[in-house]
């Protein structure tokens, strides 16, 4: 290949000075320590990655290797920014047939939820402009929204999910969109009720405001589906965030946005600028599985096998934590939230849990407003049943340690 | 499945109230014009799509299916940000070959070099800060930088490419940054010379500039590889963004970044708020696909059929177009650059080539700076040789046409 003339020329490592929203990027303590946690010993309730049991794996071989037969220079070629056509009107479908009458032309794919995420911040985030959430909310969302420079307003949630009432002139005002997770909310596990879903969409209508419904997780239901999406209360104002990583698999990055056809337009073009489009191929073969049916007998096993995690876990929790600590129960989901104490800081109590081999992520990030440090996020999904039940004894070992520990020092 | 419990309310279309930067996403006219262009009997030498012929559709078919038989899980499982660590490897190997030590950790693998420049904009790209771009510069880089709002300095260019005496300290004040594409550019087609990139290196040193070295074209050469790349120069302040769109297929959109690594930690963190990471199949099947050596036999078929394509819209542009217009000679890539006598406006030529049958790009879009509308970009690697030399004709005849009415006017 093609030598260099010279050996490159020993130099100081430039300085690096970047843009000042980049340093909302930086490392997080959270982070850090739970790199701690990628021991093979450790037992992690940390993680937010689905069940890799539940893949469809031989259905999407069979696709791929369908697509690159049939027509493979059509997959691995440049295509629209949009998405796939064939999967647009899939998702369109769909999503009609559950009574919200779409076009695929309100459809945008994107290379997972998150990646939606990033286009809406580029969208409705002007700097220092006000964004509402709720608290707490999901942390990747803060992530991606960061860069874009909000000044975020929380919204309140109790077990009902956010509270709309809270959602007053004042709390709007400025204010263009509200980002929400209505469904087994990550890092709560909370399903808003259908009632709120009705105020709130009032409310959005009243304050003028976008909905930013993100449902990465509405289709993992234990018993029953959640209420119907807010975009069913206020589809001309609701742009609905979803994911195929959980009812499909996640190192597909893929995902979609359903919106009014003016909010699908200036995300394509903020897209193409992003990334040009989403894989040709995995478009693809998604649809090829999705159009198939493949859905209907695969969805109930998944969602079989989180009921089944879920019910261990409250179960363990139950049995082993001490007074004093509440925790959610979610209908579905990937996700438990346990409420400590006041005065125990779930951040301290991290490295002595990853010191006994119990690794869990602490709740404080997940918050744009003041923090509750004394909160913590449990998963469930991955985690074989006994290993759930050693894991929280621990926790509930160390919690109690720490109270009696507390109690004395009064 | 869950039907919403009452049919949509009707109300009035939201309003869009976009973020000032969404505003520079606007849909140009050029691309409204191009939209035309997709009737299936018409020529077009405005796309920048990689012949589909070239693609090793077998190849990565055994490659897919493969990683889905062998370890399913894994390749639909979430992944690190940072990119599939033999894939890194692989690329930093190949970079080290090639005279410039890298490590793996140097390396970040990216969804297509377009995320590249959406990830450096984030990082790099303060709002009204200067960015220096070559005049012209690649149109997508433009779009990309756009939305974090630089105030774009040009740089000019002649045959040899950029000019780099042209960095003095006026051009560098303020600035962190300067975009360059070096090998076969998109749109001109030019290659910055050996010694350019020497001087334009120390200059980048003297300013304490970061140098963005896109090279999605590099591999295209013709007759003999194009001088070393700047990371070989000035390792220390060079960040490399290549793509494997045009050695492998661009419909996985997979490329990479080669980097100091504290530049690499910057963009990992902008990468896991802006889409996580990297689909996981489609890196470990390009693993799989590299790493036979595949490239070693592909590369010169690649390289063949694109110099041969050149040839033929060189020649019919020789034959074909009339005195006072100039073209580019490229040493590989994509895309010739046609310049016009003065007062030629190419984008109001645009609309009667199309009646004609032919497309073309306009070059204005091509300028941060003053656009020199009298320019204009052809592509030829996706048309068969007797289309190329119809178009050619119909352009010639057109643009002779426009001379004469010119001229009589005078």
């Amino acid at each position: 290949m093609n030598a260099p003339h010279h050996p490159p020329t020993l130099a100081a490592p430039a300085q690096l000075r970047p843009a000042r929203r980049a340093a909302s990027a930086t490392s997080s303590i959270v982070r850090e320590i739970l790199k701690v946690a990628l021991r093979p010993d450790m037992i992690s309730l940390a993680g937010g990655l689905p069940a890799p049991e539940t893949f469809p794996v031989e259905a999407l071989r069979a696709a791929f290797d369908a697509e690159l037969r049939d027509d493979g220079r059509a997959a691995l070629q440049y295509s629209t920014t949009e998405g796939h056509a064939p999967l647009r009107e899939w998702v369109a479908a769909q999503e009609t047939a559950r009574g919200v009458p779409t076009g695929a032309d309100e459809v945008l794919i994107v290379a997972g939820s998150q990646q939606a995420l990033d286009l809406l911040g580029k969208a409705f985030v002007e700097p220092q402009s006000p964004l509402l959430v709720e608290s707490p909310t999901y942390l990747g969302a803060l992530q991606a929204f960061n860069l874009f420079d909000p000044t975020y307003r929380a919204l309140p949630t109790d077990d009902e999910g956010l509270q709309p009432d809270a959602l007053d002139a004042a709390m709007a005002r400025d204010a263009r969109a509200l980002y929400v997770m209505p469904n087994f909310q990550n890092p709560t596990g909370r399903t808003l009720s259908a009632a709120r879903r009705a105020t709130l969409a009032a409310a959005a209508r009243r304050h003028d405001l976008w909905l930013i419904e993100d449902d990465p997780y509405g289709e993992l239901w234990y018993r029953q589906a959640p209420p119907p999406g807010l975009r069913s209360y206020a589809p001309e104002r609701t742009i609905r965030v979803c994911s195929f990583s959980k009812v499909l698999a996640p190192g597909l990055r893929l995902g979609f946005v359903i919106a009014p056809r003016a909010a699908i337009e200036l995300l394509v073009r903020l897209k193409q600028a992003t990334d040009l489009h989403t894989a040709t191929l995995t478009q693809r073969a998604a649809h090829r599985v999705l159009a198939s049916g493949l859905l209907e007998a695969h969805l109930p096993l998944v969602r079989a096998r989180y009921a089944q995690q879920a019910e261990v876990m409250l179960e363990a929790l139950a049995t082993t934590m001490p007074e004093g600590v509440t925790w959610t129960r979610p209908d579905g989901g990937m996700f438990v939230w346990l409420t400590l104490p006041v005065g125990v800081d779930t951040l301290a109590l991290l490295p002595r849990a990853i010191d006994r081999g119990v690794a869990f992520v602490p709740g404080a990030p997940f918050f744009a407003d003041n923090a509750a440090t004394n909160t913590l996020r449990l998963s469930f999904v991955t985690v074989p049943p006994e290993k759930i039940r050693a894991a929280v004894a621990v926790l509930g070992e160390l919690i109690g340690h720490t109270l009696s520990k507390q109690k004395e020092s009064r």
